[in-house]
């Protein structure tokens, strides 16, 4: 397949390819053909003029087209076969069997989603009229909901497939009726541009107006800007980094018309371990961590990156038997130089801080300075106590990648209290465990969105019933989830039909 | 009943009451005792810290308990009887009985809302766990909600019981589980305070934490700023105006943590007269138009400000008869001078507007300088045609208060696109007129949060499938609802519990 390193806006490739934008092969260190496009605030414009456009037809689509859209751009993915894991694996170094098991996760969560179209979960709400009500009748009234108009998707670096061109926030803006101006990540472009393909030609199978989707290419903080600025753009669906995250989230809500910035942020996924099931099976709670710590080199949304952990029969077991098994991983290659070095930045800084010591680090060529690959990241577990931690807010942010610090004494009500909004807590623990800390587990939820009982946060589950968003820091918008059937919710708003005649109701109303 | 003058703050009287400070009677034109504290930022700082004390126990309630405390809040205000209804009147100049229908339908929507808590209206969303998937098991999931925590009301002056102190926002948070801390609207300040009493003596009855409720009396910009900007603050509702709204939220959004505001700004509320209907009854549709703009001085967020009139058949009677009625009404005394003030101001900013042209006042003993009372307003009805609007903003902008403003030729698609976000639209229409407006009822629904057949806006429904918000300028977060049963979504926020153990999960999952 040949990839044109263009920008698909309205139906068609467009766009001057840049000699100085390549993607970047992070495990040969080396550039990849071909060059890319960089958008211009007026293909920001065309994109956004064409999804407007599109808008007013595929807003009165029914459910069944939107649903068969999104399984025919799941059909379209399937379809690009071997290439799309090829140039994936080269963009960002993740292993072929990932990359495969998440364009599964990705065409599942579109077909999902056409389930959920077709049998939405929740009753619609009606209130019959009652017109001889004293004082006063009461109207008939039905409650609607409308999509909110065109949205832009930035895509995330760690799930090339899942959380970028065609991922969640694609997918639930296109169920709910809404047009998807993607802004691609810039470590992935080929794999942005093969995937935007495959949703172009579904578009244009359907039948539906061309301008329903498109794909810009860029690198810098330009294009994120107008395309949130952009009076057109009506919500905006963003994975990334807090600083990123949070800046363009200040933009939304600067505009002359605000609009909703559904930002998921990343956390620390703290893991609370409780004293029965601690002496009962440390080193099982000890190898569940490092497995999950060490899934695509620590760079998941939900990597366990701190453990509370009480002094307690089991603890050095623990310790011991976590430290032995960081020892053997290897410093893995990340998804770009930059994450590399930003990894390498932040274990330092974390280091640095009072109390803190090193445990244990994994495999590299070099002892102290990194000599190993350019872009690998060395494993580190980290020690504190709690009383260095309960006052440092620095030990709670996301280390982004295959590190871990573990808060000894850690387990009480201050420190809980004392957490950012997380996207998720893990609580390990027997039946009595859970019976003893009922304060505790009653102050977790207003920490996390997601609590888990003896099992790790990786792996998030596409269903009904999920929520990976979570309190701010984790998210900009703690009451939204961007993974499983409510994510659709974000993209509308609802409208209360009062007396409305019978055949003009919604469908869904009637 | 003898007003204090002073704050409640967990769960006394407290505050010194400023000699300049009084709350004035705009019928009398002159002050009325007693003087009132305003809040400084030490006594926001109390309220904030008694709520989030509040909220640890509050947030651990069954729902039961929540209902019992709305419905004791709702018989305590009954038990205020005509010392309420007498200070209301005095410090409003709204009519008595327009103030007992408003009690009543404040008792009412706490009452709905124990109704809401008990019999939840939607189902909970679970995901049974399957072991046996391949290639990885499922875990359960289930989807709940917690409270945000403390929420700060700011009451608004049209409503001085359905919208204040223990009005719709209040109600919706105390249901959802989130302490109240409200800023008394400085026009109903002794109001306010016999509300705040019987929420006071209600909490103590039900043996709640005193922290639960506060009321913060003051005037100034400077205490609504500490308000929205305290840390411990996780949500504001508001109700009043845009300037007022539109800044207040901007704050919020740039706190260090940002917040949900929730918003209710106010529209102008176009009526569409379509032609079949028009030449049926244009002396009724002028009647119903006159009697809603004339409910409450058009001191009401749904009173119909703008009407879109075709220039069919009809047209000229409607206009007619509208005149006819409106030179007949009286300058009625508004909530407060400013208001009245502000009122004279808007109608001569749109008085001057390109072809815009007046076509009947109502009864004021001055001619063209208002010299009639003080704090009246005297109606008026303004016309336009459609080519003068279309490119002028400031006729939609809300002129609040007993004015209407007539679009002729003012039935085209352009017309519609070119409104702001509306809390309402109204289409008054016969069957004929319905089926050959398709497109323009379409647009309708992306325009407004509430759709209305051949009724007026005026008169809101508190029910299940009620929707008080809209796109913005008329909501700063229209996906929500100020009114209704799903109003206490706006303080709720999901969180999945995975695998969570079954005598550990919330009631409502179990």
């Amino acid at each position: 397949m040949t990839l044109t390193g263009q920008h698909w806006i309205a139906g068609r490739w467009c766009g001057a390819p840049q000699t100085d934008f390549l993607a970047w092969d992070p495990r040969a260190d080396a550039p990849l053909a071909p060059a890319f496009a960089e958008a211009s605030e007026q293909e920001v414009a065309q994109a956004v003029a064409a999804a407007e456009t599109a808008f007013v037809a595929y807003r009165q689509t029914p459910a069944e087209t939107r649903a068969r859209l999104l399984e025919a751009i799941a059909e379209g993915i399937e379809s690009l076969g071997e290439a799309l894991i090829t140039r994936a694996e080269q963009e960002t170094a993740l292993p072929r069997a990932r990359l495969e098991g998440e364009r599964g996760r990705t065409c599942g969560q579109l077909r999902a989603f056409a389930t959920w179209l077709r049998a939405p979960l929740q009753a619609v709400l009606k209130d019959a009229a009652l017109p001889d009500r004293q004082p006063l009748p009461r109207p008939d009234l039905r409650l609607g909901q409308v999509p909110l108009g065109p949205v832009a998707v930035f895509g995330a670096s760690n799930f090339p497939l899942a959380f970028s061109v065609a991922g969640g926030d694609t997918a639930s803006a296109l169920a709910a009726g809404c047009p998807v101006v993607v802004k691609g990540h810039p470590a992935h472009p080929g794999t942005a541009e093969l995937v935007a393909g495959a949703i172009g030609r579904a578009i244009e199978a359907c039948g539906l107006p061309p301008g329903l989707f498109a794909l810009l290419q860029g690198r810098t903080p330009a294009l994120s800007l107008a395309l949130v600025r952009h009076p057109g753009i009506a919500a905006v669906g963003f994975t990334g980094s807090a600083a990123v995250g949070q800046s363009l989230a200040r933009e939304a809500a600067s505009r002359p018309r605000p609009i909703p910035f559904f930002g998921e942020l990343g956390a620390v996924n703290p893991q609370l371990l409780l004293p029965g099931r601690l002496a009962e099976q440390p080193e099982a709670l000890a190898q569940a961590q490092l497995d999950s710590m060490m899934m695509g080199q620590g760079q998941f949304c939900t990597s366990p990156g701190l453990v509370l952990l009480p002094q307690t029969e089991g603890a050095e077991r623990y310790l011991a038997h976590l430290s032995e098994g960081l020892k053997s991983q290897s410093d893995g290659v990340m998804l770009t130089p930059g994450i590399a070095k930003a990894y390498r930045r932040q274990v330092e800084r974390l280091a640095s801080q009072t109390g803190v010591t090193l445990l244990a680090r994994g495999q590299g060529q070099g002892q102290g300075q990194e000599q190993g690959h350019p872009n690998g990241a060395v494993p580190r577990l980290y020690r504190v106590h709690r009383d260095d931690a309960l006052d440092n807010p620095v030990l709670f942010e996301e280390v982004f990648g295959p590190c871990v610090l573990v808060i000894q004494d850690g387990l009480d009500d201050a420190l809980v209290d004392a957490l950012p909004g997380q996207l998720t807590v893990s609580v390990h623990g027997n039946e009595a465990d859970f019976a003893h800390q009922a304060s505790l587990l009653e102050r977790l939820a207003y920490r996390a969105g997601r609590l888990i009982a003896n099992q790790m946060p990786t792996g998030v589950e596409v269903c009904a019933a999920q929520n990976h968003g979570g309190p701010w820091p984790a998210s900009t918008a703690p009451q939204t989830t961007s993974v499983g059937a409510q994510a659709m919710q974000r993209f509308l708003r609802p409208v209360a039909y009062q007396n409305w005649p019978q055949h003009q109701l919604p469908a869904a109303l009637k």
